[in-house]
């Protein structure tokens, strides 16, 4: 399958429309398989105890399957987020970013799914696994 | 059931345990019955178009249900998200506070798992619903 | 909310289109606000010590949620599935039938949404909670 | 990892245990990265238009994802599902096996967590995806 977006377009898309995320987030690698999304961990996005928040790492997948989605269908499209599930399997380390490993399941006319692998940059047990739905706009006619 | 916590003292924990958090969430009411917490909505929680991020919710639901259980079982324990599982119903308005009110289903020896609506205050239809399970650690001997 | 189908009409709809499914669920109630939805527990639900079995109680609840929608939208849609999610709380009764009490919180133009709680008749304590999501296609023109 | 069961002690452990499902789903594979599980799909799977039935498709999941657990802990332990999330994607082809291939991404001291991928057999897109939690009971002492 060919990309529609490429991963500097996806970072330019990011820093234009999500100027706040993109001072967070990273893509680090975009393909016909799927696409790797990096949270810089900082003390903003730490719970007491030092680890990452919930919503941190929710927070990630979700832009990570959202771009691999835009990576397929181009930036035009205002996918919406409507169901998401996330299992939180250990604690993060504080003092490593946070990596998301995403792949699209299925792309359909108006509903997209995927899900994602979550780690502790640089360690082997993923520290979340999370999937979501997007439902995709018709297109203007 | 008798509560473990009334609505001070789960607020009191907050700004102790929590400050950040405590700072755009407010315990509105807490019974038997269950808890309504609510997120002051600023401009940190939106997103391009006027929307309250879905992160923002997830976490508003997640601390909604972790008070409700410590309601119950006191500020004692140490309990951890395992799961999390969200449906966006609808758009939040944008200018009003987001209010999530929820109920424990199940406590257990070690789950706790409860559910809750989100909604923009003040209108009738949810804009979120949500479920979440909690790991309880085994009390120290 | 007017009522595109009522209880009747949701039981011969059940016995036409889904005969096998007629002979072991029955519809108790259905209103504005949901719909109750008994399943007749025979031992084909069960499993080895006595409990009702995990996909007998997903089905309950799938086609709970499947005539709420319809009796909001009438019979002619051909909604599906997308997603469920479903939490197991506490052992079923085996020798009391299982009850799903289910509601819609969302109805959209290409998606609904609703939950359930499930209950062993009689008993006050729910077994099990679930939402779904289903996809509605368009109607034909 | 080493294993604890063999696919033939799988076997032979769903047929003493669970003889109704012995009849329906076989082990294709079981090694250190996950489980292949086979649903034999007969007319009792099936529903109105020929498709595999969601609690077929959720009850096959749920088999593979515990045989997977199984595989590493033995036999002894009676765990339990406590939470299921199952997106279904695309219609299962009626005359053919359908395939869920499990891996197991958490084992605990209280809780297993892991996933699977379903497949109408020798067809490349996965019809349905799902991910389980399961409560592993303290061992007797």
């Amino acid at each position: 399958m060919e990309l529609a977006m490429s991963k500097d377009d996806l970072g330019r898309f990011l820093q234009t429309e999500f100027p706040q995320v993109a001072q967070e987030m990273v893509v680090d690698e975009v393909s016909a398989q799927g696409l790797v999304l990096r949270l810089r961990v900082s003390a903003a996005h730490l719970r007491p105890g030092g680890t990452v928040s919930g919503p941190a790492m929710f927070g990630l997948a979700d832009v990570a399957l959202y771009l691999c989605l835009l990576s397929r269908i181009g930036p035009q499209a205002l996918a919406v987020t409507t169901n998401a599930s996330i299992d939180f399997l250990r604690k993060p380390a504080q003092d490593r970013d946070v990596i998301a490993s995403a792949r699209l399941l299925k792309l359909g006319r108006v509903l997209a799914v995927g899900d994602a692998l979550i780690y502790s940059q640089g360690l082997p047990d993923p520290v979340a696994r999370a999937n979501m739905t997007y439902s995709i706009p018709p297109a203007p006619r």
